[in-house]
């Protein structure tokens, strides 16, 4: 019997689930991939994706999907933006109605370029859906580092209940109604990070960084309160406060991507290179056609999806985001 | 005859002054330190504040105060906060009504608690004030890294001035005419950039920073606004901009002197061992009474007040902002 299920042994998953156990939880965590699951329970480590943390005991890794959906109060659904709509497939036939999905998962579906809690919702429209966001680096919230997260929902009811599972001494929980801004936020910030990178990888500054990173922050607002998001959610956690934790540290592998462009990779070398989802690089491709669509000014987006998509060389586009402004300042 | 004459061979002047000698201009740097004009002079570099730059011959250093203001069109005031008022005094008999003052000083008049372009009014009320802010570090100015900063003024003609002589390819000025929230925000971001570095200095993650900063922005902008200026400004360039880079990048001596203080050492050790005004410091103070008397809340303010001047323990008062807010994610 497990309190609560991962879907996916992901680092931030996994970092989650060591938190929770430490909280006294029974946790199971799902994985398509065995060798995951064996170091779980024999190494007692995520040797591939958060080697540096020791996983509890009531920590149990299960290659059934369904009987680890099966039991749980709360699953967390741990996997990339794209697997989201397969495993919702996956554990729909073994769910309740009762059972609260929590998703943690950054980014936008890049067919039909809906939120991922609407996708979740799509095919699991009987269970309630939370989302889980904000600056929160697995490492460090498996080793404890004060975090503090944003729960969102479109009945805040369940969102409170997550809020009350996954609050800990140092991990603060917030809520927060706006479901739109929250996951907007989270999905748009990779884009920016990834840009952020590659400012680095081409061996700009601080800086250079801080006007793109100022930039960044009027393209998530312009975009996310045209989907719907309200302006506060943008300059809280889950907008500026991710904003800036992805652009800045070493933890954020959308931010390392870019560094490997800047610094002449391609976009699939860098990539592979990475060797795991780098969200930014789908978010793009979704926010380039959503913001032509929807008339959205977006020139980082815009000069991202050349550097990324269309071989446009980092450097010129970084120069020509540095010129392209007016001389007045201006954001909204 | 000069062009343009720095009061004050900091590093953040020095380097605006080989950018400006590049661009062709005569530039005149007065400072009190003799040994700093000699360097500047004889060895071509300010060897005490920017080590690593070149200093072009049209740069020429003087210790006549008086003889280095009379010419030049304009007059940067590059001195720490504290000394903005003693330099208009002694500069007053010299200038004539045409020639503009720029003040690329950070904070408040800690005593009368104006800004600066006030208190320079106050004393030079014949000539034009322009203020430049935004994130800029001097090393970085000074290696042409793309860089962005804001002039302001009461007259925005005069910006408009400055802003045709300081831009260069590398270096993009752009104008806004809100003087009170360009000033408030580079001023109070460095009480941020000081909590920041308690912060890396207790040995917190990016995680707790991302939220410290997230949570300093909304401080920042509930001063600011009650002081006049206007919300926009605090998410551009001057605001947001210059808070991320002085809080998360090594240059930053507001960010290097909290380090120092989250490892044990008291606020009086770190100023010492930085060697350069720590202008966190003073905004702590001014700041601290001034939301005191307006009754605005600005807790980071406020604890950084105790652990700077009250013996606070930096550990315990993270913790306690940490602990001290509401559920519900607000900002304003």
């Amino acid at each position: 019997m497990s309190d609560v299920t991962f879907i996916g042994g992901g680092s931030f998953g996994t970092a989650l689930a060591i938190m929770l156990a430490k909280k006294g939880y029974d946790i199971v965590i799902w994985d398509r991939n065995k060798d995951i699951l064996d170091d779980i329970n024999t190494l007692r480590s995520n040797t591939r994706y958060l080697p540096n943390s020791i996983i509890p005991c009531n920590v149990k890794g299960s290659g059934d999907i369904e009987k680890a959906t099966k039991e749980s109060k709360y699953i967390v659904l741990a996997v990339p933006s794209f697997a989201i709509r397969d495993v919702c497939k996956k554990i729909k036939g073994s769910l309740k109605e009762d059972q609260i999905i929590v998703t943690i998962a950054k980014g936008m579906e890049e067919e039909s370029k809906k939120r991922l809690s609407e996708v979740i919702k799509e095919e699991l429209y009987k269970n309630p859906v939370v989302v889980l966001s904000g600056p929160s680096h697995a490492e460090e919230v498996a080793n404890d580092i004060p975090t503090t997260v944003v729960v969102t929902s479109t009945d805040m009811k369940y969102a409170e209940q997550v809020q009350d599972v996954f609050m800990t001494n140092s991990f603060r929980v917030y809520t927060n109604s706006d479901i739109v801004g929250v996951e907007i936020g989270g999905a748009v910030k990779n884009i920016i990070a990834l840009a952020s990178g590659i400012c680095d990888g081409i061996g700009y500054g601080d800086n250079t960084k801080a006007a793109l990173m100022t930039r960044g922050m009027s393209e998530i607002m312009r975009i996310g309160i045209k989907l719907g998001g309200k302006p506060e959610t943008f300059f809280g956690l889950t907008g500026m406060g991710d904003l800036i934790v992805t652009c800045t540290s070493m933890h954020s592998r959308n931010r390392k991507a870019g560094i490997l462009i800047g610094r002449g990779m391609s976009c699939d070398e860098a990539c592979k290179k990475i060797g795991m989802v780098v969200e930014g690089v789908k978010a793009c491709h979704t926010f380039y056609e959503l913001k032509n669509s929807l008339g959205v000014s977006m020139p980082i987006t815009n000069s991202l999806y050349k550097v990324l998509f269309e071989n446009g060389i980092p450097k010129k586009e970084v120069s020509e985001l540095m010129r392209r402004d007016k001389k007045y300042e201006y954001y909204f």
